[in-house]
């Protein structure tokens, strides 16, 4: 779902990390949540990341969900640019499994802290869900969504495995 | 700063944790954001977590910090009993310098995200930064704050090391 | 071999975690050791995962094997939940290859023992096998079988490679 | 507490191992489980390994505690001897933290379950938990022993940690 | 090439291993070097362990070649029962790609040395390479053979890639 | 030693990085490399960056030496930001031993490299080496003295340890 | 590209080492720099390697490239024997993914830095980069190209994934 | 114990390593084999280490101990200069506790074995009892008090811990 000034920026270093960070996207789809996605790479295009960290808070953004995979430093970087919350998704990279990835977002210094989700695919499908959840502190109606989306989850699970 | 229903939970698994998570509870004094301390012990008191997570949305809570060491459940157990955000930390461990906690707390399954932070004292400083920035998303007063404290930081950087 | 109120429960997150745990099961059926299984996730259904706890004296189990992936919570709640011993089996997952599993398992601190098998399918294979030795101390027909599934199985094993 | 026909035995590589598995036999003092603690090498007295777990059975042994360090083979080896459940604690090492000793105990092929704990004294402690929720399934007053255990160590938590 | 009394013998805990250390005997092969091959299960077998550990020296063994996956015991144990060089192999394995197997080769306790080589096939090749070379420093025509061997593998390097 | 425009710069995030950075500026300083030094954060003075970055080569710099630690994302915002060289020195941290500093600085994607160096001291010495190393290249006396440094080292290596 | 006196060598440790090494190959190409390839194994050929060190500052080498997996020594080994910079790329390997190859290229002592680049595709590129970076510190055309690509990759960024 | 043509040859990076490598010579002694000392750094005397691989066999060397730690070329590259066995001992590292040093020592690739022992002191320990054991192939006497020392370690080990 997008419009003009959505809440949350959905943003990545490649294309290829898209198949990944779909899944956030899906997610805030099911949320009722509107969003963007934006192609911001730190080593590529690092004015871009200037640019998108600076104007966040007037552009109306209230979370900023990143995906980033190897020397992963877009989350992080876009964490010292704005004080917006940053989601950071590590994508799972072929030689490191993203470990890499993992440890570039994670290990932030004191003062730019990034929500570091799990490696891979349920790291950017959490990230939907947390960034719903931070907007469901003030948002009422996306609270009793999130509620909802929670209560489906737990009743779509069956009792036995066979 | 302590308050009759603060917006923030800073939980803990053992008083062993405190002198890590302190340093979140002092973020949050600096940025005047009232918070309370509890210990829940995921394994040594699973009624309190429960009842911790069953009530954090009626007591008004916005925001849970939650630090942990070893197995560290507490954080994704308490995100799965309540759909307010829960920040982990990952407690410095003995024999696997918080490798086991992270790995316990990042890597949480789809529908249950945990916003990890760094291991250690960085990562309990900035959980306490990342309740105030998500409190910040609905408060343009502790938004002014957070501005200027990140503006102070910058401005405390020298330019030289010698 | 399923009966009214077996002596060993297998329980798993996910109904993904059953083809390595089907190999549990093997090995109590070819033990003559009845079971049930069930779907019990920590996360999605924390309540289910507190009844079982909570009734498993009562409804006679002696050992629980449970097995979770990733930030696998499953083995160390259920431990804090009854003194039914629990065997844990760390699930092989994508990006971590079940390292995150086994550390998120034998992590645990001090008060809730798991009894941590190899990760992925020896391990399950194994844990029918411990609960197997643990029903046998007090089993003696048990543990004959047991004897002389170890017996076959040394048996089995070829003079040469080729 | 020691017996002339204790059900546990606590067995450890060397003697530097003692001050670790010392916790193993700290619990079963608490719990009144008699044990005897033994040291045998895997490597340097073989044939006391042999002679052990050979006449485990014969001698009353119903849990064998087995702690180990770096290439740690007494838990592995032991568990081929004998099918009394042999609960391994990996000893914290050096070089390596224990991770080396983890890796070695757990990772037991089919056939030879060891149930592993943490590394280093939380799982020395979980052993000899471990032991007496084994033998606790056929003894009841073991188990309320044991209940009694669990619910002291709950209750001394305190609510916060200042 | 097998002879009566060969000064190589080659073990390992498993039928699946032979694909691995296959290219340990096809290096004796081509070196010209007698060998015999052998399932030796550390756990499985633990009584023909002692038995090849223990008559090795009358039997005419020079060097052992030991190949092992997982919790790999096998080398360990067998350079406890006799003082004939073991050369150990780690085999790869599913989850953790054989550093498991390396961890539990190369880390013996001081006493009991394996002469531990790469994980995989590269190592089972050079496992045959050091037996070679042990015994060449008692052979002098093995000693020209391995010099030639050596040569040729030089001999065999292209200038550039293309 | 320093001149208005050095060839050289040592920039690192923090003052606390100093004492191991320290190390290549005496290097420096032993070859006769004038150089500056400078404090750039990459997440506290993010503008600092791009102004270094950007007059670099105007500013007459030929080598940038970055150290960083952690999620270190220095080194690589200033590879994306000039075209002069980056070495890169990865400071060892307190939980992960600098392995997270290694892999943030090292797994560079495809555009953007830095010279890696070692973890810690021995790295920034190293990188004051390869500074000089990349300027003697187009500086026949700096050549000349370099050459002499190494032939003094290997003349520094005694014959015996004893 | 190939001169008779190229100003880079790039080198690997063998044939199956330059589908990797290609892609530095081609960065070179692209950039309009002259190389040479060679096949020097540190372990094969080592006179090879002496040569090749030896005689690189009079053959005219201002870079040299070395890629090699496993113990890969060659990097470091070069970095020995010539005053000319050395970029190493580690080979992604089969068990251990290249971070065994990325230990033995990075972790380097004082007095022979080697350039480490990132496992896998992504170093061998930037190894190109690298070594186009260093000539561009005294090669004005160069410098112009380098700056001309660096620009070119990041106009090709899209805005959004999709 | 040295004498003029000893069959064991200690070598080192440096001297910091022979607090590390004295454990090696110390079993020599305590086996009564000759052996000599000497620092032969791969990196800073190269022309040392071929010089020494190249004599090794005409100077009646029958093993050769090599340690060294980080990128730890020396037991490797002196593998490639002669067909002499040789041991290899990581030595234990600041930052990544000889995981470097023992990745880059056994990871070799086909062809050139190093005998790899545990990291640190028991490691050059068990180095020193491998070169035994290879000399004791051929020397009765040696094959003798060999037995004898193995005999004595059994011998010296207590019953129980206590």
């Amino acid at each position: 779902m997008t419009t003009e000034n959505p809440p949350v920026g959905i943003i990545m270093g490649s294309t290829s990390d898209w198949p990944t960070m779909k899944l956030a996207a899906d997610i805030l789809d099911e949320l009722g949540v509107p969003y963007e996605t934006r192609i911001v790479s730190a080593h590529r295009t690092p004015d871009r990341l200037w640019e998108y960290g600076k104007t966040a808070v007037e552009r109306g953004l209230k979370v900023i969900i990143a995906g980033a995979g190897g020397a992963a430093h877009l989350p992080g970087m876009m964490a010292s640019k704005t004080r917006v919350p940053v989601v950071g998704v590590p994508v799972q990279t072929r030689a490191l499994s993203g470990v890499d990835s993992l440890y570039s977002i994670v290990q932030m210094p004191k003062g730019f802290p990034v929500a570091t989700m799990a490696i891979g695919e349920a790291g950017a499908a959490n990230a939907g869900l947390m960034a719903a959840g931070i907007l469901a502190t003030s948002d009422a109606d996306l609270a009793a969504r999130l509620d909802q989306w929670r209560a489906d989850l737990a009743a779509s699970i069956p009792e036995a495995p066979q």
